[in-house]
């Protein structure tokens, strides 16, 4: 009988291996895709590609003990060579060639040269190779970044006593309603494409108190902006217990000073690539809705056109005020409109026309949309009543106020928006891995 | 101007604040959910419930403050009161009350007794129940030790320089081929909802070499099971520069050993609570398809009916076989036949009937299907070809052997089967939160 016991410890190096180590003059193995190859003369340099970077080896012809005319980039090899502290290369060690193993061979050469620093192809051509154009440095490392987001996002939860959930993607009705849901047949019954995992996680929060998940939501709009994504990841949080949506807004800017710690300490190599200086939240600025409009028009001359409506160089004006005025990248933006707002969102008992919300704006970008929600059965059962929704269609949702919630709030954050933002990208398909766009369904 | 500077500390605490602290004698402020209200004479019991467990309340009459008769369970409160030590307390002490603050109450009572320590009723109503029977100290437990298992499979990836991605589950072409998928128009092209994140997890090897996704699937099964779902949430990872698929095997030990280890540090009051024994996964069985079939039909006296495909019930005697023999529950099954397997699966150089590929079975039943890739072009298109595909339907995908793969392979976990096996649930849907089957669509 045989036995499976765990990894085994191999003879390849990883890069933090030999930097970590004591490996210069020793004689190593390491694996790597060969990112490029440049003849200088006498030696040439063979640059491997391995998700913690780039590394330099050195081929000095029949002491190398291959012949390199016979490698071609993209080969995937094992190689096998001395280590030498050599300070210009990459990793601050060059390897020196004594053998190389291929263990795989492109079919054909790359369309693009994605070894070059900066791709220099359009976003069309880059999206359309995309499982190639990834592999680019630069590229990859914008999703390294996006990882950093969503590891903080969860850890930072975790330690507030967030539970993880994980909701259906396939509803009967969409949270949000409106005309933008996807539709499908399931088994010969109407469904939606969630919008939201927004009634799941507040009936969520009478189980757990707090709870967060971290997936896909799908929105059928049809225009094709710099902003819209019919498919994104979702950063969701709902939290039990609250005084007021202020605490919301608190538990968000916690998680985001956790994750701009985080990036700085885990993902700086990858924010100096990209030349990223990451914005101070040590506090975000908090204004209403309908002062930020006056403060906006005060201040750039521009009349208000619709009161009850933010539009997209309202939002860019009101990002450049703060800035200007506080010197924070981020604003929370409070008391939306109550008929801008969904159903379930709590209206201000001070003034029922606006709702106890937010959105959080990064540089004059929405990233976030949140607030307070109703937790009285009849307090949302009138509301519903009043906008002509019957509480038939939303039974079991309407069930958990029925049966008794804690006053309650939560957010929703934009991954590919909030990286967008943090990389100063100008398309949100330039941090999405593999955007869905009215026109595009593939790769 | 207002700033959101982060969290705020509250006068309110939790069951490990007071655990942890000083507290016997002291005024305190707690909230929660009156799960459960007992009068007992002279004083009455309030037993609070809140995501870190239950709280005993102690009303003394007119000492505390307010009229019993007119608080409801499932109302939520403020309570305050003296902390005193009470071994038989559910925590080691009680607050004896002094005023109580109601923050929301019920519109009726609670259909199901959901306070009850096992829920008396038939799953049908558990699930149409659902949004408040989960509130249920034990149904809310399973879902706790879910949120364990995907945590300890996150970190461990993490640990092992695994990048984790976010794939689209709005698709072109489901990975898997086949009937079960779920088709939706998309702009007036016609799409699919993901079977498996297999393209992308494997595109994405050729970017960060070492890739992990937690994430919903869908596959539309025609078959009421106790085994399947519709949309389930799926654990894959993808790993490159492998030897074989012993590798891919070896990872997925480690990660349940670190994944039982941390279920037995941080979730092990719903281990209790669930008297859940957790498997030993310290060497996990490993035997061959064909091996694995006359093993059992010589042990258990059954015909080999079928020589290319297991039935469950041979995956049962298989996992009872192997529980006899060496003591696992675990046990990889090896070497699948090549017709059982997608075209992407490697075959055996060996025997190419067969393929280099596995599923793991905990008691019996399958919880992971794993195996190395073919990572050449030509070896590809060849494999497609032999089975009457068209290149030109995955043009996209191909691209990533067209411009060179190393040696890779993954696996797939089906989390609820996963968390079924592990709790000795005999439903899979008593471990998925909202389950969807064929005729399941809501709650």
């Amino acid at each position: 009988m045989d036995f499976v016991s765990g990894v085994k410890e191999k003879a390849v190096l990883g890069i933090r291996d030999i930097r970590s180590g004591d490996y210069d003059g020793k004689t190593v193995h390491m694996n790597g895709a060969v990112h490029t190859i440049r003849q200088m003369g006498e030696i040439s340099f063979i640059v491997l590609r391995k998700a913690e970077g780039l590394v330099q080896c050195v081929y000095e012809g029949r002491k190398s003990g291959f012949d390199i005319r016979e490698l071609k980039e993209e080969s995937t090899v094992e190689v096998t060579g001395t280590v030498r502290g050599e300070e210009r290369a990459p990793q601050g060690f060059e390897i020196r060639l004594q053998g190389i193993r291929v263990l795989s061979k492109p079919a054909q050469p790359m369309p693009i040269a994605i070894s070059k620093w900066k791709l220099n192809t359009s976003l069309e051509t880059k999206l359309a190779l995309r499982p190639i154009s990834l592999r680019n440095i630069r590229e990859r490392a914008k999703f390294k970044i996006q990882e950093g987001i969503v590891r903080g996002f969860r850890d930072y939860l975790f330690s507030q006593g967030f539970t993880e959930i994980h909701t259906p993607k396939i509803v009967a009705r969409g949270a949000e309603g409106g005309s933008n849901v996807f539709r499908l047949d399931y088994f010969n019954k109407k469904a939606e494409l969630g919008q939201s995992p927004q009634f799941y996680k507040q009936t969520m929060v009478g189980v757990y108190d707090r709870v967060f998940e971290a997936a896909p939501v799908f929105r059928a709009e049809k225009h094709n902006t710099t902003r819209h994504l019919n498919e994104y990841t979702s950063l969701d949080f709902e939290m039990g217990y609250i005084d007021g949506f202020e605490d919301v807004m608190e538990m968000e800017t916690g998680m985001l000073q956790y994750v701009m710690a985080l990036l700085e300490q885990d993902y700086k190599k990858e924010l100096d690539l990209l030349k990223v200086t990451l914005p101070d939240v040590s506090r975000i600025p908090a204004v209403r809705f309908d002062e930020a409009k006056r403060l906006v028009s005060e201040a750039y001359n521009r009349k208000i056109r619709n009161p009850y409506d933010l539009e997209p160089e309202e939002e860019l004006l009101i990002g450049r005020y703060f800035k200007e005025k506080s010197g924070s990248d981020f604003v929370f933006v409070t008391h939306y409109p109550s008929k801008k707002r969904p159903f379930y969102a709590m209206d201000d008992p001070q003034d029922p026309k606006f709702t106890l919300s937010f959105d959080l704006l990064l540089r004059g970008l929405e990233v976030t949309t949140g607030g307070q929600r109703i937790h009285d059965y009849d307090r949302i059962i009138e509301k519903m009543t009043r906008r002509g929704m019957d509480p038939q269609d939303i039974q079991s949702y309407l069930m958990i106020f029925k049966y008794g919630m804690p006053p309650h709030g939560g957010l929703g954050i934009g991954l590919e928006r909030l990286t967008m933002r943090l990389l100063d990208e100008q398309n949100v398909r330039e941090t999405c891995m593999f955007p869905r766009d009215v026109t595009r369904l593939e790769p």
